[in-house]
C-alpha cells in the first residue's frame, strides 16, 4: 500500500461568508485597498510588499507586458479567429509560445545569479565569481544570459532605467553587481559589446526581491497575459488575423496550387 | 485577385534605443511610474486611468485573482508535474478551464447590461427594462447572470464591497442600479432570494468604466494568470500534484485492476 | 457533509507486467494488431469497429487531418518558434483555435440531426421534419449548419465521396438522408444554391456510426492534432514562422514608428 | 531593409474543387483509402508507408494512445469541467503536460541514437559505441533514456513486442541493436537490473524508420490527443471531474478553513 500524503494549500478559500487569501480576508483587506500588482506579489510571497518592493516590483512586470506584434500576439489573435467564444483559450495558445527563445530568458540570468551567490557570505568578492562564470559558459560553449540585444544597440535602454530605480529603492545588490561584472569581464574576454539586457536586469532584481529563478518565467507571464488580453481588445477593434491567414495562405502554396 | 488590408496595431513597437507602447515611451512613462494593474487599463484602453478609474479597475482584477484549488489551479499544478521546464505552459492549461462554467459569467451580466442600455438614452427609466429583461429570460428557460450563489449565502460579501467602491469613485451609474433591480424583479417573481453575486457586480461596475462585454471575460484572464503562477509558486514549495494523481488514479481502476 | 461519489474509469490501467485499455490487453490485443484509427474508434465506443466502421471512421477522421495553412497551423507554427523545446505546447495551441468558426461545425449539422431524429422511431417521415428544421432555424435567423461552403463551389467535392462510402459500407441511413433533404429544402426556400458540405456529411455519417454530437469536435481535435504535429515537422525542415512574424511586425507599426 | 523570404509550405491547400495534401488528391487518393495512422505518415514523410513502415509506425502511436488516468488526462478533464462548450481546449489544455517527465522521454532515447550513429558508416561497430556513451551519460550524472521503469518490471511488457514487430517488418537495425546493447552496458556497469522499456523502444523504432528525434514528442502527441478525446468522451458519460474538484479542495484548506 502506497502511504497517502496530507493535500495542503495556502492559497485561499471559500466559504458562505467569507474568501480567504493567504491569510488575508479578500473582501476587508483586498478588494479596494490593494493594487494587482501588488496582489500578485501577495501571492508569490504570502505578504503585502514594502513601498519599495512594490515599486520594483510592478516595473519589472510592466516592462514585461507589451512588446509588440511578438509571436505569441499573432499567435493569438489567429486562435481568436477561430475560436472567438473562447478568448481565454486564445490567451493561452499565446501563452504556449512564451519558451526558452524570447520570455524564458530572465530565468537563465536569475538562476546563474543565484546559484552563484548561494553559499557565497555576505559580502562575497564578485569579481572573482564573474570571471568564474563567464568562463564557465564560455568553456560549454553556452551564451552567457541577460547580455546583448539583438535590436536594442549599444543598450538595451531598459536596464538603465531598471538598476536606477533599484539604486532608489535600496536594492542595487549583489545580483546587480555581479550581473554588471559578468557584462563587463564578457566583454573584455570576447572583444564584443555586450551590455546587460532588460531580462540580465530583471533577472538581477528579481533575486535581490528573493524571487526563486524558478518562478521568474512567471513574471513574464503574468505581464504578458495582460499584453496578450491587451492584443485581443484590438483584435476586436481592428481585425488583422484573418488578412495574416489569407496572405500566408496565398503565398504558401503558390507554386503547388493549380492555376 | 483578393485585396489586401493593411495591418495595423497601435499597441507598440521596438527601434534600436526606443520602446512605444500605447503612444507612449516605455522607459520615460511607465517603468517606474506606473502600477501593473493601470498598464492593464493602458492595454485595453490605450490611455491612464483617471485615480478612480484605477481604484475600481484594479478592485475588479483582484476580486478575481485566487479562489482556491479550482479546477483550473488544479490543472495547472497537473501540467507542470508533467512539463516543470514549461510553467508557461501549466497557467496556459489553466486558462483553458476558463470557460462559462466558472469564469466566463461576468460576460453574461454585462452582456445583458450594455445591451439593455445601449441605446436608452441618458435616463432611461430602469424599473420597466428590468422587468423585461426578466420576463424574457424566463420565458427563454435560460437563467439570469450575475445573480444567487452556491456558496455565498444569503449574499455574495464582494458584492457589497465592490459597490461601495462604485460610490465612492462615483461610478454607481445606471448599469449598477440595473442589476439590482434585475435582482429585485427576480427575487419578485421567483420567490427566492437571488442577490446580485460577485460577477453581476463585476459585469455592472465593468460597463460603467465602458468595457466592452466581450472583454469582460478578459479582466478574468488577467488576474487568474496571476493566481495561477502563485499556484506553481506553492506547487513548488509544497507538491501536491503527485499525490492528487496517484490517489485518483489508483481509485479510478480500483475494480478492473487484476489483484 | 459532502457525500463522496466513487471516481471510476473504464479507460485503462498498468501493473506490473500489464497494461490494459478498455478491458482489452494493450501487448496482447492491440500493439501490431490494430491501426491508430480503430484504437481511436476503442477510445470512443469500448469495443473494435467493424471493417466497415472502420473505413467510415478513418474517412472521417482522413478528411479533417490537413487544411494547409490555417490559422490553427500558422499559430503552432510561431507557438514553437517561441518555445522550440516544448512541441506539445505548440500543437497545443494550434487546437486551441478549433472552435465555433472551423473546426467545430461538425457538432452543430450533428447536434440538428440526432436532436432530430431522437425521438422519431424506426422509419420516421423525414421530409416533414427538414420542412420543420428549416423553418426553426430561418425564424431564428440562425445560419443552417453544414450547408454551403465559402470556397468549394458548386459543390465541396469531399460530400459526394463520404456519402458514397457511406453507401457502400451501409450505413447511409437517416441522418445523411435528412442532411440531403434539410439542404434540398434550404435551397428551395432561399433560392441559393446550399449544397451538404464536408462537416454536414460528416456530422451526418457520425451520427450514423452512433457518435454523440458533444464528440463530434472530437473528431476534428484528433484529427487536426496529427496535422499540427505535420506542420510542426515541416516548420523544422523549412521554417518560416520568423518570415512571417517579421512581416507582420514590421507592418503593423509602420506609421507610428519613428523613421 | 530586412530581405524578404519566400513562404512556401507543401502540407495542402484548397481551390474550388480540389484539396490538396503533400501532392496527393485528398478525395480522389486518400479518403476512404488510407487509415488514419498511414495519413500520419504521409503528414512526416510525404508519401504514404509500405505495409512494414504502416504496422510499424500504427504500432508505435497505438502504444502512447491510453495509459489511463495520468495527469495529463486529469487535466483535461477539469478543464472540460469548466469549459465544455471547447473540448478542444480540453485537450489543449492535457497536451500542455507531455513534457519532459513523461511523453518526451522517447526523444532522448532517439537522439542518444541518431547522433551516435550520424556519422557511423554502414556497418559499425556498436559495442564500443555503447560502453562511451553509457561512460559519458555516467559521467555527466545525466540518467540514460530509455532504460528501467517504475512500474513496469522486471521488464516493461511493451518493449519484447515491439522489438518482435520490427523484426518481423525487417526494421531491427542498428539503433534497435545499439538501443540493447547500451541496457547490457549499463546494467553491467551499474550492476542494476536496467531493461530497454517503451520509450526507449520507441526511439529506437522511430530511428529506424528515419523520424528524426525531434519529432519523437509528436508521436506521443498524436497518440495522445486521441486518448485525451477518449477521456472526455468518458468524462461526458460518468463525470468525475466534480468530485476530484471538491475533494482536493476540502482537503487542501482543512486547516486554515474557519469550522
Amino acid at each position: 500500500m502506497r502511504n497517502q500524503r496530507q493535500i495542503r494549500s495556502e492559497m485561499g478559500f471559500s466559504t458562505a461568508d467569507h474568501i480567504g487569501v493567504r491569510g488575508m480576508d479578500l473582501v476587508r483587506d483586498l478588494i479596494g485597498k490593494v493594487s494587482l500588482g501588488d496582489m500578485a506579489w501577495l501571492e508569490l510571497k504570502g505578504n503585502l510588499p514594502t513601498p519599495e518592493e512594490s515599486v520594483l516590483f510592478n516595473a519589472l512586470m510592466v516592462t514585461l507586458v507589451e512588446h509588440g506584434m511578438t509571436p505569441s500576439a499573432i499567435a493569438a489573435r489567429l486562435t481568436y479567429l477561430g475560436a472567438p467564444e473562447a478568448m481565454n483559450a486564445a490567451v493561452a495558445a499565446g501563452l504556449c509560445g512564451l519558451g526558452t527563445v524570447f520570455a524564458g530568458t530572465a530565468e537563465g540570468s536569475a538562476r546563474m545569479l543565484q546559484e552563484a551567490l548561494g553559499g557565497a557570505g555576505d559580502t562575497p568578492d564578485l569579481a572573482p565569481i564573474a570571471a568564474r562564470i563567464v568562463a564557465s559558459f564560455r568553456a560549454a560553449k553556452i551564451p552567457l544570459p541577460g547580455l546583448g540585444h539583438p535590436v536594442h544597440k549599444p543598450i538595451d535602454p531598459r536596464t538603465p532605467r531598471l538598476f536606477e530605480l533599484a539604486r532608489e529603492n535600496g536594492r542595487f545588490g549583489p545580483h546587480c553587481r555581479l550581473m554588471e561584472l559578468i557584462a563587463a569581464e564578457a566583454e573584455k574576454v570576447s572583444g564584443k559589446s555586450l551590455p546587460v539586457n532588460a531580462t540580465g536586469a530583471i533577472g538581477a532584481i528579481a533575486s535581490e526581491l528573493g524571487i526563486d529563478w524558478r518562478l521568474c518565467r512567471g513574471i513574464a507571464v503574468m505581464g504578458r497575459a495582460i499584453g496578450l488580453v491587451g492584443h485581443i481588445a484590438e483584435e476586436i477593434r481592428n481585425p488583422i488575423a484573418k488578412e495574416i491567414w489569407h496572405r500566408v495562405d496565398d503565398e504558401a502554396s503558390e507554386d503547388v496550387r493549380p492555376k
